[in-house]
């Protein structure tokens, strides 16, 4: 909208300050690399979306269906060994650990609770690093958890995170942001939004996933919010409109599957939804759904 | 995160209403017309880009260098005739009236405001319904304007753009929602999260528009953005990094050029920005530019 005068000022200072900066957009949506779909599941000793009497069980079924990996939740901070032990005897990977928000500890309006939470995080990423998985999902808040806004959570992101992403770094491991739909959770809500905090922390270990239901709700484009997110995306959730299995509803991941392939994405698409029906004729049914959808993805 | 059952209950119920609804994700990423680069300015009476003693003396020279169209400014709003008057001596088109916030009138905390701000909408629709423009430029609220949260905004938009929405169609122009920068407006700072507000008022008089100087602080792609923005985006502004001409500082058209090619944009980008140096040297020379960027921006 109109300009004034400081605002012009403020910017030619700007100009002569940049030279020597990195571009602004960090996103990048040149195809530099070959995608290939990687699928893995949700699982745990207790729950997840594949079918089992035991972890064990869950996890030789996926290895036989031709998964790639595996998404623990957070049973596995301090019960690493059983993970490892298990993991060990097949060959799959392990994609991320499913943490959650801690309540929106992190970004509470209490300053003390910001410190637990920050400690929790960190413990979640020495897991994530021992279990060699990509990051650790993450949300700052559901709907009622911090009394704080919008603009107060996202400074507090901006304060706290690069520690955060400096110690996900050295755990070889990576915080991922996870923008939800606002009926979960109002603040993060985009892709795009989320891409820019990530932008701002500037930092290797701050990335984001994006998870097809809620992007399915929030977002006017898959293919859009994916190539916001560029190389800052390192983990994907797979559920279809009603949060089933995919092809289990009419949602199309040929959009999406086509922005994950231009921004040239390497890590993992994993399950995270309910199954109508048998599960252990479904999901293999929904995995080659997946392939002839990520076949149609030209780009 | 984590799914509830009730959650599932939900899902399956929301499955069985939806295969009567439309798709959900409505921005479509299909190039299915040609774009062409139709250059616009802001000019006014008093005020503008290009250089002139009078209206005239500005419209005259637009045409000569081969401008398409002129942003009118909000004056034009009841001064229709001087504009309509002096256009209608020359070839150009009008794009846009860039009108702004009404003080934040519209999303005020107090109901009385907003009656105001509906009803001065309506008369700048009216305006910029007799000038033939694309539409008419709103920024719902610039920092400080209101004292209503994020969320409350937001739900305020959807209660009353609809309305809007209607008048605007019935008199042939657009509202165009523009997000801004954080320092200028924290409220609607992305394409893609404007684009979500009207895929939510589904309402064909309520669009929203681009600007490259806002996008370069709050996008991570130029390109990702526009593709979020689909059909919704009906105008673009032009400006630099640093808010000056196109290529008077480093920053680059291309991929969101690239992106108007991708969803086959129709309407003007126009020029809102400063000037360094001689305008009648620079503004030829930034449309040149513009017209290499273009050329450059391969889909």
């Amino acid at each position: 909208m109109s300009i004034t005068r400081r605002g012009f000022l403020a910017g030619t200072a700007a100009a002569v300050a940049a030279t020597a900066s990195s571009p602004i957009q960090a996103a990048d949506a040149t195809p530099k690399r070959q995608s290939v779909l990687k699928l893995s599941s949700q699982a745990g000793v207790k729950g997840g979306v594949v079918p089992g009497a035991s972890l064990d069980e869950k996890l030789a079924k996926m290895e036989k269906w031709g998964f790639d990996a595996v998404e623990v939740y957070r049973d596995a901070v301090g019960d690493e060994k059983t993970y490892l032990d298990a993991i060990g005897k097949t060959g799959l990977k392990v994609s991320a650990v499913c943490f959650g928000s801690m309540k929106g500890a992190l970004v509470s309006e209490l300053p003390e609770k910001r410190q637990e939470g920050k400690a929790a995080l960190k413990q979640a990423l020495d897991t994530a690093g021992q279990l060699g998985a990509v990051g650790v999902i993450y949300v700052p808040a559901f709907n009622g958890e911090t009394k704080l806004t919008n603009q107060e959570i996202r400074q507090i992101l901006l304060d706290t995170l690069p520690e955060i992403g400096e110690y996900a770094v050295k755990a070889k491991t990576r915080l991922l942001l996870e923008p939800l739909n606002r009926k979960e959770a109002f603040f993060l809500r985009q892709v795009a939004d989320a891409a820019s905090i990530c932008r701002d922390c500037n930092n290797p270990g701050v990335c984001l996933m994006g998870d097809f239901y809620h992007m399915g709700i929030e977002e006017t484009s898959d293919l859009g919010a994916f190539i916001s997110a560029g190389d800052y995306l390192h983990h994907v959730h797979l559920a279809s409109r009603t949060r089933v299995l995919p092809g289990q509803d009419e949602r199309s991941f040929v959009d999406g599957f086509r922005g994950l392939k231009m921004i040239g994405y390497q890590d993992y698409c994993s399950f995270e939804c309910g199954v109508r029906g048998d599960r252990d004729v479904e999901i293999p049914k929904s995995m080659a759904f997946l392939r002839e959808q990520w076949a149609q993805a030209s780009v």
